[in-house]
This record gives C-alpha cells, sequence and structure tokens, in this order.
C-alpha cells in the first residue's frame, strides 16, 4: 500500500463512521451539473456550495465543454438535469503551453510510441491562450451543439484560487 | 439569475471571506490524481480524504480512464502527478443502460440532427454491466496505454454510496 492509498483507506474509515447520507436518490436533487477543472485548488462542493446529492460535477484538464459532453449528454438525457454550470479558473496549467509544446513533451518524456498512441487516439489537450474568451467559447459551444438543447439554462464563471471567489463571466 | 446561479453567488461570498489558501501552487502537493463518477452522491474531497491542493480530481460518468486520458496525461506529464486513484462506485447510472438505449433516448428526445452529431462524434457513452470488472478493465487499460508510464502507481477503489465507504478492488 502507498501513502495515498493508505490515506484513502483511513479518510473513508472516518468518512463512513459518520455517514447519514445513504438514502439519497441517483439523479441530482436539484437537477443541475457543475463542469469544472481538475485542479487541485478547487472543492466545487465547498466553493460553489453543492451540498450531497444536489448536483453532478465533472471535472477534467481546463474545465473544457468538449471534453465533458459525453457525460453532459448522460446527465440531462438520461439522468434529468437542465442547467449546466461551467467554471474555469484564474492561474489555469491549460493557460501555460500549446499543443504542439505538449505533444513534444510526451515524445521526450514516453518516446515515439507514445507519442504514435497520441496521434492514434487524436488526443487534442485543449489548451487556451485567454481565459474569459475560454469561457464565452465554451458557452457558444453548448449553445452550437444539438446534444443540449436550448431549454438548458447556461451560465459560464471564472474561480479565483488567489481568493476563493467565483465571478460570472457569461 | 437563475436559483442555481444565485446559489453559486451566495456559496461563494460566503467561501471566499473565509478563504486562507491562496497561496497554493499549481502542481498538486502530494502528486497524485483521482479519477471518480460525476455522480451527485460522491465528495471526494471528504470521502477519499483530499485537503485543498493536493490532488488533481477528474470526474466523468462512471468514472471512466479512457474518458480521462487526456487530462490524465496533461496531469503526469505537465503537473507531476505519479499516481492514480480509480473509483466506480455502486448504484453507477452507467449500470443501468446500454449505449444503444442511450442512443435511442437522445433520437426521441433530441431528433434525428441530434443523434447524427452524437454519431458524427462518435461519442461512445462507455456504460457497463458489471462494477467490479469496470475498475479491474479501467486499470488494465492504464497499464496498458504507453501514455502512462509503467512508473505510476495505480489503484481501483469501489465507493459505497450507501455507506460511504470507499473499498479496494484491485
Amino acid at each position: 500500500m502507498s501513502a495515498i492509498q493508505n490515506n484513502v483507506e483511513s479518510a473513508s474509515a472516518a468518512y463512513s463512521a459518520e455517514f447519514t447520507k445513504g438514502h439519497l436518490a441517483l439523479p441530482p436533487a436539484k437537477k443541475y451539473l457543475v463542469v469544472t477543472c481538475m485542479d487541485a485548488r478547487i472543492d466545487p462542493a465547498q466553493a460553489f456550495g453543492i451540498e450531497l446529492g444536489e448536483a453532478h460535477v465533472i471535472r477534467n484538464a481546463g474545465a473544457s465543454a468538449l471534453d465533458a459532453l459525453r457525460s453532459i449528454v448522460i446527465s440531462e438525457q438520461l439522468l434529468g438535469t437542465t442547467e449546466i454550470v461551467l467554471v474555469k479558473h484564474t492561474g489555469c496549467g491549460m493557460l501555460t503551453f500549446a499543443n504542439d509544446a505538449a505533444y513534444d513533451i510526451v515524445d521526450k518524456n514516453l518516446g515515439a510510441e507514445a507519442l504514435g498512441e497520441l496521434k492514434d487516439r487524436k488526443l487534442d489537450f485543449l489548451a487556451f491562450p485567454d481565459l474569459e474568451q475560454a469561457v464565452k467559447d465554451d458557452i457558444e459551444f453548448l449553445k452550437g451543439t444539438r446534444l443540449v438543447p436550448e431549454t438548458v439554462t447556461l451560465s459560464g464563471w471564472i474561480y479565483e484560487v488567489e481568493t476563493g471567489k467565483t465571478r460570472r463571466v457569461v
């Protein structure tokens, strides 16, 4: 067992000992979903006010709506959510590199076969150079795709890792 | 403003008023990442013992390692994580339908053009019929891809939404 694995076990023992929410239903009680970044400095439940059972939380590098699309369609079409809250954040790693640079790093660190797999899978790292524009672009993407009906409520936000504040962009 | 949007603003005001973690660095302090489901009944920070700043948290429908691959590569190759904790859970929505059924629902709810977009994007919903096997399969996928080097520590777990417990599978 690694130290991390030990930590999961001890945290789980403490959490489950006090757990009283075993009755919650599968569909989110407040019928919304949050798309945000995987960044270690974001605690969506605390920062965005989500109680257990209320909302789906989708997280990926950069809070990409495109990358989240499979999960969004499942959330809306199979589990009844009707609102999307998309939150990117200041200091995001996706602001710090371009796709080509990331490909070069994979080539250098993992070798030509890994780079080949990256290309075979057509993996786009979906980096972005401008934070506010990226929020707007993702909301436009969600407005544009036929997989998100017009009845779904959309909003785009920026979480500030320096202050803990979340402010609305669109 | 919707009720959900008002809730984000009021939660943010309260959270930022007490916020003292504005100094945290971009790379996760404990150099690991968690892949888990978007399910509303999971609070990864509490259930798996993650303090702010310690770990990347990737969430998607079903905690799919394949769907998370872009984020995993970024986490490892650009932000220095060296361990993956993958956690699926009991009562997962992905256990309740097959790909074809989900396609039919999109067709019925959103129409033929949406179904066409789904097919154009080659969106696979990545449902699974057996929970433990799905955890094992995802760990095998991570072992098999050249985009995750052999030096990365892997473990697969199941979170029980009924009890709040997380138990190791592999």
